[in-house]
């Protein structure tokens, strides 16, 4: 029963770390549809949405019968409730690289970034992929020391996401008002893409310790 | 058994409903700390945060209780399960109350709103308040058909939110970009909240029917 158990998580997980590709991926894509102008690229990303929210769907049918058949124990139970808080953060960062492909499209053809804040996005895109990759990574192969390096990453993020604020704040923007709201709100979809990226670092680091980061770096 | 569990999960929903009031109260207090520049008011909603992170732990202590000791059946599991991710929808609202309260202490003692948007946040904080307050008799009477309602209620939310960016946009707006910043983040600080407070008619429907919104609505 343990072996079915043990099998079973590692095939959510599995499943959950492909999700997290899929959210970078969509991610990766809205940032370029976003840069460029590229309505193609931002109905795609649109369009694929849909298959995300199928796979919330299996990954929540896989804990639940976890949950049903296999009479788990406490820590198992932890493990697997993890599990669904896992598939929302997920969709959490699916639908913020949705909202960037909408605001992408919405603005098209025009672009929506002044040029002097467009590097920033280049920049939070990058990151935002990136912590991704080290989302599924950590999900996938449950390394809870990598899992706490995970949530320093958000650190460049919220670095960028305050500069962003001082360019439009501080400086002579030109650009008027509907472009600050555009960048506030998107900056914000990538700071949160980010910290939803963190919060599965802080899960694996869960279910793989029963401890919190915290607790952890107290006993260390 | 059966009897423990009901129980047991009628305390789980209760405990779940005095969050939500709590997270209600919160927004009411940072909306008011808003619209008069109230710092007081505006440390008490950041101090009594701590509150709320501690009963989110609890609650999700009494949900892992009825996982682990009542052996509950595949119906009672989509319930419990369900508990875990309102304790994550209420969170997510109170840490919004927590945001617009931060927002209301870094610009004191100015005010953060023009005069000519205050109007329109008194209208989305009454309308937060009310959202909290039917999600929290709908969660505790589980009664799925004003859950039903509760669901179109943010209806007049997203009224709001886009009227505001009209305002923003279109007419003479005098305040420059920093006040534009302040406005767009705190109206989708609004804007979430009630989202998630739809959310929990969503899931609470699920929970008494064991089918979604929709689901049901194709059955009718």
């Amino acid at each position: 029963m343990r072996d079915v158990y043990q099998e079973q998580m590692a095939a959510l997980n599995q499943a959950l770390g492909d999700m997290v590709s899929e959210v970078g991926a969509a991610m990766a894509q809205a940032t370029q549809a976003l840069l460029q102008a590229d309505l193609e690229l931002a109905e795609k990303v649109i369009s694929d949405h849909d298959s995300l929210t199928e796979k919330s769907a299996e990954a929540e049918d896989q804990a639940f019968q976890l949950l049903a058949l296999q009479a788990p124990v406490a820590g198992d139970l932890r493990s697997i409730v993890s599990g669904f808080q896992l598939v929302s953060e997920i969709d959490r960062m699916g639908a913020l690289a949705l909202h960037v492909a909408k605001v992408a499209r919405r603005r098209h053809p025009a672009k929506v970034l002044p040029e002097e804040v467009a590097g920033y996005f280049e920049e939070m895109g990058r990151l935002a992929v990136e912590l991704a990759h080290d989302a599924r990574r950590v999900l996938q192969d449950q390394d809870y020391h990598d899992a706490l390096t995970l949530m320093d990453d958000d650190d460049a993020m919220d670095d960028l996401h305050r500069h962003l604020f001082t360019v439009m704040m501080d400086r002579e923007w030109e650009h008027g008002v509907a472009a600050a709201v555009d960048v506030t709100l998107l900056g914000r979809y990538y700071e949160r893409f980010a910290d939803h990226a963190v919060l599965i670092g802080r899960r694996v680091v869960f279910q793989a310790t029963g401890k919190t980061p915290e607790e952890l770096q107290e006993v260390s």
